[in-house]
């Protein structure tokens, strides 16, 4: 595989960074994640729009221009021919002499092929639960320590994520942002979450089809929802069948949760057959 | 300068590791920071404690046993022949071929000059705030983000460190851990931070002093304080002099600071010339 960093294209093997980099030291990086399908990107400006906007929040330089962003992008997926694969942007704030203080940022392409896919999910899946709240929520960043502190556990459960939830209220999982479905009506919460390019494109889907709420969630309206879903770029919309030991709904996908996952693949497929 | 990686001893200037590595990625990824003094490291058996406390919290193994890890750092101490320098250990959760998953822990020890002195803060300095918990603050994790994200802030203000507060109560400063006085008692935070070496030995020097409590602590009572401190393994003893726009005490360090300062100043060099 070949992948971009700062200036230039190298193989990804050989895609090496001096520790010193304050991404690996403190934390301070960004990142954006998305699938190219056949050479085209899904909501490509979306990403784009997110990925500058998480850079601009923290006052990291993004060192190609947007028009220069996708023309590196398209190269790369065409110079490593695969079908189906997926983007990651990676920002960071830099090498640094004292470990701590930012320079000039380190930024990475990185082109792989997809692990997962939407088919892994549709049974439904389970969630854990953890108090936990993101720091600037809006913006993409790399500290995901709170659910990998948890993988044992996860495995051990036979769990996909955990749900972060902060005095009576939740936000989003792990890598997506939760729905809740109830009479009839689709709700997710309205702030403290990262806002998902799925889930922008999941409301636009359901805006035609029933009432949608955006607004604070409780952790007891998710127990007690008729139905219970998590959107993402890798996942599409799986639907949650239980959280900790607790059963969601009926505990197996629900009706509307389906209806909304067909529609949101034909849309999705429409993306880029109108290419 | 030479360092160390995973099993061998290489150049500072070579010390470079793999994209994928999620400590880079993910955020997945802790350390320790003390310094070396004419060949001498002050609380030692501390530090290393704290070290392998972290790694086991997160369930990563350090590739060196304790017998190990001291006579490689005390070999990079001799190579590099610094007189006063800091040692950083940091273990990630190593490459990962989706960039989620852990692997094989990374391992470096780095040994570099020290960039602050504790003479550096003895005119008092400024703090900044920032509504913000650190997820497990028991363990020294790389997620500084926070205080990043207010890098310009701080030097517009001249602001040296961030204090974290929520709901009313005040846990420690972005590296140090902080302390008040008020009528003649030492107070710091009970739980919710790291539990600082300096800190630990502050409380140490001050009990034969004046009565010390660890127990929560407000924001408030941080504003009426007589005087207020904080404490780290470079500061040793900084006195705070304001927060944001207010004034702390007299806006001069306090009497009661500056002899702990001064005790704590002998009983720290005591440290290694009873060695």
């Amino acid at each position: 595989m070949i992948c971009f960093f700062n200036n230039r294209f190298l193989d990804y093997e050989h895609a090496s960074l001096h520790v010193s980099d304050v991404g690996l030291q403190r934390g301070f990086g960004i990142f954006d994640y998305f699938l190219a399908v056949g050479g085209f990107i899904p909501f490509f400006d979306d990403y784009l729009d997110r990925f500058y906007g998480s850079a601009m929040s923290l006052n990291l330089d993004v060192p190609l221009s947007r028009g220069e962003m996708k023309e590196k992008i398209f190269s790369l997926i065409h110079q490593n021919g695969l079908t189906r694969s997926a983007i990651k942007l990676l920002l960071t704030g830099g090498y640094s002499d004292d470990l701590y203080l930012p320079s000039v940022p380190n930024f990475f392409i990185i082109n792989l092929p997809v692990t997962h896919s939407p088919d892994e999910y549709t049974e439904g899946i389970k969630l854990l639960l953890l108090d936990y709240i993101r720091f600037k929520p809006e913006i993409k960043t790399t500290f995901y320590l709170p659910t990998l502190s948890l993988l044992h556990e996860l495995k051990q459960k036979s769990a996909t994520e955990v749900l972060y939830h902060n005095s009576g209220y939740i936000s989003e999982t792990t890598r997506a942002n939760m729905f809740i479905i109830r009479n009839e009506t689709l709700i997710t919460p309205s702030t403290g979450v990262l806002k998902g390019i799925t889930r922008k494109h999941i409301l636009q889907v359901a805006s035609g089809l029933m009432a949608a709420e955006q607004r604070p969630v409780t952790l007891q309206e998710v127990f007690e929802a008729d139905e219970v879903f998590i959107t993402g770029t890798s996942k599409h919309l799986a639907p949650v069948v239980r959280i900790e030991d607790q059963v969601i709904g009926t505990g197996k996908p629900g009706r509307l949760t389906l209806m909304l996952a067909e529609e949101f693949n034909g849309y999705y497929k429409r993306q880029y057959s109108a290419e």
